[in-house]
C-alpha cells in the first residue's frame, strides 16, 4: 500500500437545498466525517498465470467444462457422452406427446424442403447467405450449363473446405472470428446478395436463353435488354402471376403472424398447381421450360468428385472459406435466438464443429454448403417441434420423396422455382433494420451502405471485406479521438459529473476536473496529451477573462481509462512534468486495476498524485491549501 | 427528463467505523437525506452539428484557428503572416546575444553535418530511419554501383513522392496516420534496421569488394564469409581503431552528459586522423579505398532525374511512401520532443506540410529524403541555438566546404565512413527501452520483436506492416474480450469497487453488481452477452450454497462503457429480456452521453431503470423492496 497517498481523515461541512417531490425544501447541514481511501493494486499474480486467464477469456469465454467441475469420475463420464450425444439428454424422458408434436413439425417443414431442394437448375439455394455466395462465386467463373461436371466438383470441394475450415475454427475455438460481422453489415450485405440472386432470376422469369455469367447490377441488366428477343411471353405471365401469389401470401402472414401456415404452404401449393397447369396445357403452350427427367433415388456418393489439384483449387478454397464464415454467422445466429427463446445457452465453437463435420460429411454425399435456415428453423419452432425427432421425419418425408415421387414434378415449370426463390430472397432485404441503423447510429448505417454497395457493384468477397473493414475502423476512430469532458460538482453531493450534460453540476474553485472516455494508447496519446493540454489553456483563459480564483490543480478521471499501453504511460509523465512548469498539479482519480499496475510497474507514482473518487480528492487537496493551524 | 426514474427521496441511515491514522476508532451515524438524481440526456445536437464536432476532432485537433478568433482584420493578416513565416515572429526582437548563439551552435552542427554528407558512397545516411530504409529498398531491387545514374534517379523520384506524400497528409490534416506507429513497433523497428545497415557495413569494414545487394541476414552473412580472400588487413585495422575510438567517446559521452562534445567533436576529428594518416601511408600501403575526386561546388539540380513511368515507378512511390512516413514519425517526434522542453506547441499537420514541401523541393537539387534528425537538434539544442538563425550558419558552413573544401577529402578512406555509420546506428538499439517494455506491457513488447524480426529476416516494409498489425490487434482484442468486475461497498461509503482488489469491499446482499470495462460494439456484444449470464449464473449457485438471500436485481455500472452501436443496444435489450423470465430486474447506472442518446433513439428505457451512481441504485430499489406503510 505504500504506493498511494496517506490516509487522511478530517472533517468537512456542507450544506445544500435538496428538492422533495411534494415540493417541499429541505436543507440540510451534516457534519460527515470523511476518509480518503487509498487506491489497491490489483492482486498479484504472474506473468503466466496472467496469460493464462487471458487465453482462457479469450479461446474459452463461454467455460465449456464447467458443467464437469467437482463432479464424480462415473458422473463426468456420463456428461461426457451426453455432450458428445445430445439424444441421451433428452432420450430418457421422450414420450408420445414429444413425438405427436415432432411429427406435425417434421411434415411442416418437409413441405417446405422439397421444393426448394428438387431441381437440378437451382444452383443457389433459396434462403442461405452462402448457398448465394457460392453460385456467384462459382459461376463467375465457370458456367454450370458449359461445364455442369466441373462446376459440380467445385462445389463439392468447396463444401468440403467450408466444412474442414468451420471445424477447424470450432476445434481452435476461434470462435470470435465470426464476431466481427456485425449486424449492420450483415443487414447490408444480406440485401445486395438478395438483389444480386433476384437479378440473376431474371433470366428464368423471362425466360432468356443466352444469359451474362456475370453477378453485377450492370452487366446483367445489359444482358437482359440486350436479349429482348428471347423474351418468351408464355413464362412471364405465369412467372408474374405466381410470384404476385407468392409475395400476397407473404404479405398477408407478415401482417398476422397467426396465419403464417398460408406463406409456409404456398411454395408447394404454387409447384402442385403449376405443375398441373403446365400438364393440362402442354399441347397448346410451347414456351415455357419445365424440369423434366429428374434422377430418383437418393443422393450418389461423390468423394470421387472432390478436387484437390488443377487450376481451380485456389477458387475452391477461396469460395469455402468465404461460403464457411457466412454459413457459420446464420448458422449459429440461427441457434442463439432460438435458445434465448427458450433461454438455454448454445456453445458456439461446438456449433462450429457441428456445422464444419456435417459439411465435409455433405461434400461427400453430393450435397453442397448448408448451415442453420433461419426461416427453416422457425417454421420448426412454430409448429411445435420439441427434439432432433422432428428432423428425422422431415428427413424420412424427403427420402421417400426422393425414392419415389420424383416423376410427379416432370411437368413443374422452372419459372415457378424462378417466383420462389425471388418471393424468399425479397424477405432478406430488411430496409426496416437499415432504417433502424441510420436513426440510433450513422456510422453503423454507413458499414451497412459499404457492404451492399460493395456486393452489388464489385463482388461479394470484396463487398463483405470492405464492410468489415468499415466496422474495424470504426472501433480504431473511437479509440483515437477519444471523448474528453469536463466535470463539476453536482451541489451537495459527491457526484462529479459532465459539466455539458448536467445543468445543475458547477466547476471547483482553482480545480480543473478532465474525464478521459477510452483507454489510452500508442494510437491516441498524442492527441489526448494535446487535447488535455487545451483544456487546461482555456480554463485558464476563462479563469482570467472572469477574474476567477488561478487553476491550481488537474484531476484526471481515470475510470473509463479501461487500458493503458507504453506510450501511454509516457504521455501522462510527460503531461505530469509539463503541468508541473506551469506550477499544476496533477492527480489522477480511480485507475482500473491493469492501469495501476502499469503505472506502478513503471514507478510513475508518486505520492499524494492518486485518489479514489473526485471527491476525495478535491477535499484532501483543497484542504492541504488551507493554512496550517 | 420523462425517460429517467422518478426523483424519490427518503431517509437512509448508515453507521460505520472510520480509521484515523492515528489509530483512534472514530464511530460516526450521520443522517444523509440523500435524493435521487436523473440521468440527463446530453443536449441536443443535429446530425450536422454532431458531424461537425466529430470532423473537427479527428482532424483539427489541435484547432490551429485557435489564435485568429475574437481578432480585427488587421490583426488577423499579421497572425496570418507570422503563421507562414515564423521569421515575423521572433525578428522583431533579434539582437547580438541570440546571434552569438545561433553562430555556435550552427558550427557545432556543421561539423557533425560535413563528414556525414560528403561522400557518394554513403547511400543511407547514418541517423535517420527514413535513409536506411529508401537504402534497403533501393538496392534490392537495382545496384548503386552497377547502374549508379539509375538508382540515383529513383532516389530523387522516391524523395519526390515522399514529399507529395507528406504534404498531402499535412494538407488533407491526415497527421493521426502516423499515431499508428507506436513507440514499441518503433524500439523494434530502429533496432532491426540498425543491425542490417551495420551488416552492409561489413562490405567497407573487411574490404570485401563482391558484396550481396540482398539485406537480409542471412545473404549477407554468406556472402561475408564466401568472401573471406577479399578481406583486407589493413582496412580491418583501421576500421576497428576507429570504431573503438568513436565508441569509446559514444561512451564516455553517455556516461557524463556535460562531455556531450567529445561525442560530438568524434566524427570530425576522425576524419581529419584518418585523411592525415592515409595521406602519409599512401606510398606504403595499398589496401585501403580512398574516397578519391570529389565534385566541387553546389548541388547540381536534378529535375531532369525525376523518373515518372518505366518498370521502376512502382517501386519508387512505394520507397517514397514508407520512407515518407518513417522521416514523418522522427521529425515529428524530435519536434515535439524539443517543444515540450521549452514548453511551447508544435502543430503537427504543419510540420508534415514543411517537411513534404522541403522533400519535394529536395528532390529538385539532388538531395534524398530528409527529416528533423534527433541527433542533429539534440546538439543544436545543448549548443544553445535559439532560432532558425543556426540554421543558416549552418547552411553557410556546408557551403563554403562544398565550394572550396572538397579536395581536402581526397585521401579520406571509405573505412572511417563505414565506423562513423556504424557508431551511430549501433546507439538506435535501445535495448532497455525494449526490457521496459517486457516489464511493463508484454503485448508492446510483442509488437517491438515482430518488427524486429520481421525487418531482420522478411523485408523493411513488411516488418513495419506486421510491427503496426500486432499493434491494432492488441486494439482489437480489448474490445473483442474486455473485462468485466464483480463490484462490492466500501463499508460506510457511498463507494462501490471491485470485489476482487478490495478486500474491504462487500457483496450488497440481494444484488449482483457488475461494471463492464469496454465500449459495447458488435464484436463483443456476444461476449458479453454470455460472460454476464455466467457472472448471474456463478452468482446464483454461490447465493444457493451459502444460503444466502436470494438475487433480485442485476445492477450494470455503465461509466466505462464509452460506447455502443445497434448490436450492443440490442445485446442489452436481450439481457434484459433474459433476466426478466428468469424474475431479475437489470438496472443500468451512469451511462455515457453518447450512450444515453443512442438508447433513448432506439426506445430502450424502461422507467425505473436508470440511475446516476451504484449507491443511489441500491437505496431506491432496496426501499422499492420494503412493505409499504
Amino acid at each position: 500500500m505504500g504506493v498511494t497517498s496517506d490516509r487522511v481523515e478530517y472533517v468537512c461541512r456542507y450544506g445544500g437545498n435538496g428538492t422533495t417531490t411534494s415540493g417541499v425544501n429541505v436543507s440540510i447541514a451534516a457534519e460527515v466525517t470523511m476518509e480518503i481511501h487509498s487506491v489497491c493494486l490489483p492482486p498479484k499474480e504472474s506473468t503466466f498465470q496472467k496469460l493464462k486467464h487471458r487465453l482462457s477469456e479469450i479461446f474459452f469465454p463461454d467455460d465449456p467444462l464447467y458443467r464437469f467441475k467437482d463432479q464424480t469420475w462415473c458422473k463426468k463420464l456420463v456428461l461426457g457422452l451426453q455432450f458428445l450425444f445430445p439424444i441421451l439428454q433428452w432420450g430418457s424422458h421422450y414420450d408420445l406427446n414429444l413425438f405427436k408434436s415432432d411429427v406435425v413439425s417434421g411434415l411442416t417443414i418437409a413441405s417446405l424442403a422439397i421444393p426448394q431442394g428438387s431441381s437440378r437448375h437451382v444452383a443457389v439455394g433459396p434462403v442461405s447467405i452462402a448457398s448465394l455466395v457460392m453460385g456467384t462465386m462459382l459461376s463467375e467463373k465457370v458456367s454450370p450449363v458449359q461445364h455442369p461436371t466441373l462446376y459440380l466438383k467445385l462445389a463439392f470441394t468447396a463444401t468440403f473446405f467450408a466444412g474442414l475450415f468451420q471445424a477447424s475454427l470450432g476445434f481452435l475455438r476461434l470462435g470470435l472470428v465470426i464476431d466481427f460481422l456485425s449486424k449492420a453489415t450483415l443487414v447490408g450485405f444480406m440485401a445486395g446478395a438478395a438483389i444480386i440472386v433476384s437479378l440473376q432470376q431474371l433470366k428464368g422469369l423471362l425466360g432468356i436463353v443466352h444469359f451474362t455469367t456475370k453477378m453485377q447490377l450492370i452487366p446483367v441488366l445489359t444482358s437482359v435488354f440486350h436479349h429482348t428477343k428471347e423474351w418468351s411471353w408464355e413464362t412471364i405471365v405465369m412467372g408474374f402471376s405466381f410470384l404476385l401469389l407468392l409475395l400476397t401470401t407473404r404479405h398477408i402472414s407478415m401482417k398476422k403472424p397467426k396465419l403464417f401456415w398460408i406463406s409456409a404452404a404456398a411454395p408447394l401449393t404454387s409447384v402442385i398447381l403449376s405443375t398441373l397447369l403446365v400438364f393440362l396445357i402442354k399441347s397448346k403452350v410451347h414456351g415455357i421450360s419445365i424440369i423434366g427427367h429428374l434422377q430418383k433415388g437418393l443422393n450418389p456418393t461423390s468423394t470421387n468428385m472432390l478436387y484437390f489439384n488443377g487450376q481451380y483449387l485456389a477458387l475452391a478454397i477461396k469460395t469455402g472459406i468465404v461460403t464457411g464464415i457466412l454459413s457459420l454467422t446464420e448458422g449459429i445466429a440461427v441457434g442463439r435466438t432460438f435458445a434465448s427463446l427458450k433461454n438455454y445457452q448454445v456453445d458456439g465453437n461446438k456449433e462450429m464443429m457441428a456445422i464444419g463435420l456435417m459439411n465435409m460429411a455433405s461434400s461427400c454425399t453430393s450435397c453442397y454448403v448448408t448451415t442453420g435456415s433461419f426461416s427453416r428453423s422457425a417454421v420448426n419452432y412454430n409448429a411445435g417441434a420439441q427434439t432432433a425427432v422432428s428432423n428425422i421425419v422431415l428427413a424420412g418425408t424427403v427420402l421417400v420423396t426422393l425414392l419415389f415421387l420424383m416423376p410427379l414434378f416432370y411437368y413443374t415449370p422452372n419459372v415457378i422455382l424462378v417466383a420462389i426463390i425471388i418471393t424468399a430472397v425479397i424477405g432478406l432485404i430488411d430496409y426496416k433494420a437499415a432504417y433502424k441503423l441510420w436513426k440510433v447510429d450513422k456510422l453503423d448505417f454507413l458499414a451497412c451502405i459499404c457492404s451492399f454497395f460493395g456486393v452489388l457493384f464489385i463482388s461479394v468477397p470484396l463487398g463483405l471485406g470492405i464492410a468489415v473493414g468499415v466496422s474495424v475502423v470504426k472501433i480504431l476512430l473511437h479509440v483515437t479521438r477519444p471523448n474528453t469532458l469536463v466535470l463539476g460538482n453536482i451541489p451537495a453531493t459527491q457526484i462529479y459529473q459532465s459539466l455539458n450534460r448536467y445543468k445543475e453540476a458547477s466547476r471547483v474553485p482553482s480545480f480543473l476536473i478532465l474525464a478521459i472516455e477510452s483507454p489510452i494508447y500508442f494510437a491516441n496519446s498524442t492527441y489526448l496529451q494535446e487535447r488535455l493540454l487545451r483544456w487546461v489553456q482555456e480554463e485558464e483563459e476563462r479563469i482570467k477573462a472572469n477574474h476567477e480564483s488561478t487553476l491550481k490543480c488537474i484531476i484526471i478521471d481515470m475510470t473509463s481509462v479501461t487500458a493503458i499501453d507504453t506510450s501511454g504511460i509516457d504521455m501522462v509523465c510527460e503531461l505530469k512534468k509539463m503541468l508541473e512548469k506551469r506550477s499544476l498539479v496533477l492527480v489522477l482519480v480511480n485507475p482500473v486495476g491493469s492501469v495501476m499496475e502499469k503505472m506502478h510497474r513503471s514507478n510513475f507514482l508518486g505520492t499524494n498524485s492518486l485518489f479514489l473518487t473526485v471527491g476525495e480528492a478535491v477535499a484532501d487537496i483543497s484542504a492541504s491549501w488551507k493554512p496550517q493551524p
